[in-house]
């Protein structure tokens, strides 16, 4: 599981750093889902080796303008590309109204169907083949959602050593055990897979959250969960001064939660974009201090362009930039009208 | 007067060029118009001297996603960074219903007044103190316009060797007529201003096009226009390939009625995004020189961030990349919620 980071900003876009837009790529065929579609993700897509015809389910957290204006001109973008697959389009129940008024006022509709899916019914669907999908509410100016995503399938792995000593060698049997059925041998003995197979390791599970002032309504998507991105607007100091009406949470805010529900990866992002210093109390070394304070797992502080790995042991690693791994050539519409 | 190319590129953005934004420079203080309003317009001018405190009006030719959908994040983005002076929003009358559905559901309103402007009475009102601005009807798969802009005031320059002829001494009694009075002098005579001025230099005036396959709609607005900025999405070949139906203008039609208009200078733009190639018939070399062999003024191909300056001389010149002459430190949203 890799999470690919797009827009990093709170806000308005600052010249390093865009609003929300955040990738899973989900491994095979190029399939990817993206939550948040801050204005300018297609222009930051361009830059990555993702392809607008490889996503297949888009989730919105929330109406705000930096988490879901750039989504009409990427749908587009994909008619233009001559997408024909349906997309997922999960969100809160506005997010239909607000598509029909901006595609249906602009422009000539889409070429593939969207399939729209309401946030608050997203366990219920399976917008991505290889996650399940949850959802919680949060705390926001407006409804704000946090999503989560856990693998369904993990490797089987047979215990050899019980095998052999039940007087089975390696064979088409073993195939057929690891495939998790339970098998009629000819000497008249049945083996349940389940018998056989090693304890499988944790699911991955990563979750995402919206914006939102209380970390702690994260709690019911936490348990099993490796990963969590989630936002740290500002530092205490600019908290206090701004005051709690945006609703956002400070990073001491985020981290003490992350660390209280036993989280083992921090990923902090959607930052204001007042914290542009090198140093000082304006500066990003001032959000992770503040962080480090609280949290004590493996902490990130998220950068346009980051991508992580989440691997098979749930440790996240840092996986360079995204500009660097491109290899085709600059995205071209080849046959749409333009 | 100068025109600065946000974005130049047909349909969707490619990793050169953005979609359709154009500021138009008005001189003085900082203010400066908008023309269009792709995705990502917001972007491009972080990267350049203008800021959104200093933007007076907004021009839309046509509520297609391409040059309309960054408006809704530059309009918030003005709000965040404080702005009150109101903002005068020029374009088709869908332009209303589509920005009250997208801030309407998204966002908490903006702190400065929109000024709404419907395009077809853009001549009886003043959006910019120091332009005329008129506007004409196109022809493309929406309600198209095109905007002209004309400067209201040219310098006055005194015919001193009249005054001087006519016994009127260097000194206040100049400097009143050249502001446009006329003068009761001591010895009985009344010099009227207009005869003792000279013939002034012809009015600047620049044409911006919206989407459009028919340049010659263009003909209402061209009289003393000394520029013409046009839409030449294809070349001739690609737009029989393509057919008529996205109602695009090659660059032979563009560059034909400019010609025929008498127009000296010529901008090109919004060019698909196929033609990509450093030479042959996907190449920017294509569209010019299928341009060239229709007009004989001076031609130009635009690129994103370039500036050109429309001299009093009525002669446009390239003046260098906008990104160059930016001094001021990363614009951050300073006193705002994010």
């Amino acid at each position: 599981m890799e999470l690919l980071f797009l827009g990093t900003s709170s806000g308005t876009p600052s010249k390093s750093r865009n609003v929300s837009g955040l990738a899973l790529r989900t491994g095979g065929g190029g399939h990817w889902a993206l939550i948040d579609c801050g204005e300018g993700t297609q222009h930051r897509i361009l830059h990555t080796p993702l392809s607008l015809i490889g996503l297949r389910a888009v989730f919105i957290t929330h109406l705000h303008g930096d988490h879901v204006y750039g989504l009409p001109g990427l749908l587009e973008s994909a008619g233009m590309l001559n997408r024909t697959e349906p997309l997922y389009l999960v969100g809160p129940p506005g997010l239909k109204r607000l598509l029909d008024a901006i595609i249906g006022a602009a422009d000539d509709g889409l070429p593939y169907p969207l399939v729209m899916i309401d946030v608050e019914n997203v366990h219920n669907h399976a917008p991505l083949a290889a996650f399940h999908v949850e959802s919680c509410p949060l705390s926001h100016r407006v409804p704000s959602y946090a999503y989560s995503f856990t693998e369904r399938e993990v490797e089987r792995k047979l215990d050899k050593e019980k095998l052999l000593a039940a007087g089975v060698p390696s064979g088409p049997v073993w195939g057929r055990i690891q495939a998790g059925e339970d098998v009629a041998l000819e000497d008249g003995r049945t083996l349940a897979a389940r018998d056989f197979l090693l304890t499988p390791r944790a699911h991955r599970k990563i979750i995402v959250g919206g914006d939102n002032d209380m970390p702690s309504l994260i709690a019911p998507l936490a348990e099993g969960a490796q990963v969590l991105v989630h936002e740290a607007t500002y530092t205490e100091a600019v908290l206090r001064k701004v005051g709690p009406e945006p609703q956002h949470s400070s990073a001491a805010m985020t981290a003490a939660f992350a660390q209280e529900a036993g989280i083992p990866n921090l990923v902090l992002t959607h930052f204001s974009p007042r914290y542009q210093g090198r140093e000082g109390p304006l500066s990003m070394a001032a959000l992770e201090e503040e962080a480090r304070t609280h949290y004590h797992g493996r902490l990130f502080l998220a950068e346009d362009f980051a991508r992580y790995e989440l691997g098979r042991n749930g440790e996240l690693e840092p996986a360079g930039d995204a500009r660097a791994s491109r290899a085709a050539p600059p995205q071209a519409a080849g046959t749409g009208t333009a």
